[in-house]
């Protein structure tokens, strides 16, 4: 007899993407940021304090919901911290989703949804996304306890926009979850929405375009009776003192945000002009990554084994709907060209 | 209808210390070490590098589990590192406990383990620890899938023999985690037992004696299968990256450890003989705190709210068992003689 419970034998565990040990890889797998965070976060660190360290830190993470509800505007009540948004899933699923309840999300999609299904013994109910990423027809009426919509979505980097995700909210019995990891690159986002729904929760990260995976830190903006119920599920010191202080600096400075955020998408526009005139078909993205077809007659899986002999890291997912395509980080000017030097040269050498 | 699941719904939720947020307080009321961690910490730190801030972490935290091996004299395959050990903790119970499965735990005891339970919809069974805080009869025969030990227990501070332990593990069918968040003030432990036990984790935490609380740090110990199964059910990149290099730092600094441990020990013996003197009843700790009976004809309460006043915080718990004892944190020797001046005042004006 195992000591696990019967689901967690039978999982297999996400797998997260490779993360070489070496350097010398361009890295172009993980959707992190080119660029560097907001120098006022290296400078809150370099000011770290022994205090800080000993002692436990702040549950609510105070200092940072105050800052975020006054650049988002909304109130410092409305916001949930988490150690990343993973975090904010997982408290997410624990709260409104027993064993055998539905959980219910589109497909292709970011794969951890699944997995925490799994962990929670719950039912994950995957509606096939159109060959257009639009809402899948029948989201709104799976009867779930939690439906979650990333938004852009990933693999695909499309964007469902705010109008169609508040008719299917308001059509839901259970909660609507909107992943915003990548919203930062994103032309709308459905914030507004937590005003207008009592089930509606948007998450979101810092790792991305606030160029901060290593910190993880995420946070969910819902209406209080939603983030009450959810702050009994998350741990009590879940976010670090070091974080705290640094995302609450990051996140007041909106003028290296845009910056950045400026930069990857002139790079985004360039790399997919270019992946087109290679032949790709590229979804239009709101994110900072590119899902691309692979040109007719090509074998997707062989162009990623030809990039990463050459050091180059992008996302292959061998899976239905996927395994044709390439899923591109959006690098720098620097990163891109090596890329699509590569990609012309595995492209030629196969003709 | 509520969008939460009964049990969350139903449950209070934990309730962390109390955090004053202006300074003033002498804080011996959540079990923090009073003296700065190993200085390498803080070098670490301002070294801080913008990369490892914008790429994800290592999901593993490879670099302090091959140090935590080397320092413990274990394999780097027997260890998972956590957000803290309340990490460890949550992953245990989702790995072993669905819904309806017992969790089994004397009581009283670190109240976390009950709200995890409550989480998870499983099953809570508590039993009561006799006078001297040995094993309660009957821990080993509830059946459970998951029994949690706090070792030494909190909030008594007393510890139970690793044979004593071995042997409850031996007559378990499900897993047995031995929660060593206090055993760096201790003078034994049961890291051994998980070469001798296929069943037990143990559970260790960088937040007393390595006075980092606010990084948010801790691990399990046990044999491999167990490990692996734990893996599949944690967050991906459950670890931040400064904080996998700090506590990789702090682990190797085993002097700093040694000293500042001695410390508190002292105080500690110093702290008992003391309280003793005025009349109080000290259980024999073996973690750095103190559960103290008020003397006779004294209200906890009340001590408690007088220390308040004075600005000193302790614990109350108003539960069976403790609500007349205090919970005492080990502080530094000028805090210690704030905390017994003020407590030898307010017993005299009540005389």
């Amino acid at each position: 007899m195992s000591y696990f419970r019967p689901n967690i034998d039978a999982m297999e565990g996400y797998q997260p993407g490779f993360q070489p040990k070496e350097p010398g890889y361009i890295k172009l797998n993980t959707n992190e940021n080119p660029y560097p965070p907001s120098p006022r976060v290296i400078e809150v660190l370099r000011g770290a304090s022994e205090q800080s360290l000993r002692k436990y830190p702040d549950p609510m993470a105070q200092k940072f919901r105050d800052a975020a509800a006054a650049v988002l505007g909304t109130a410092p009540e409305r916001i949930l911290c988490g150690n990343g948004s993973d975090d904010i899933l997982n408290i997410a699923i624990r709260s409104f989703c027993g064993e055998g309840d539905t959980v219910a999300f589109p497909r292709p999609t970011y794969t951890l949804y699944e997995t925490l299904a799994e962990i929670q013994g719950a039912r994950p109910v995957a509606l096939d996304f159109p060959e257009d990423y639009a809402l899948p027809a029948g989201l709104a009426t799976t009867g779930a306890r939690l439906t979650l919509l990333c938004n852009p979505n990933a693999p695909s980097g499309t964007l469902i926009g705010p109008d169609d995700v508040e008719r299917l909210a308001k059509s839901l019995d259970g909660v609507l979850l909107v992943d915003e990891a990548y919203v930062g690159f994103a032309d709308a986002n459905c914030l507004e929405l937590v005003d207008r729904c009592e089930n509606v929760v948007v998450a979101r990260t810092l790792s991305k375009s606030y160029s901060l995976a290593g910190l993880r830190f995420g946070f969910a903006v819902a209406r209080e009776p939603l983030i009450e119920g959810m702050v009994k599920v998350k741990d009590s010191y879940n976010v670090d003192a070091l974080a705290i202080e640094a995302v609450t600096a990051a996140i007041a400075d909106q003028d290296w945000l845009t910056r950045n955020v400026e930069k990857i998408k002139a790079t985004r526009r360039r790399l997919a002009d270019e992946l087109e005139r290679m032949g790709f078909r590229c979804w239009p993205s709101q994110a900072n990554f590119i899902l691309a077809r692979v040109p007719e007659g090509r074998d997707a899986a062989e162009v990623f084994d030809r990039l990463f002999e050459r050091k180059i890291l992008v996302r292959y997912f061998d899976q239905p709907r996927l395994d044709d395509c390439l899923r591109i980080t959006v690098g720098t000017d620097e990163e891109t060209d090596a890329l699509l030097a590569a990609l012309n040269e595995i492209l030629e050498q196969h003709h």
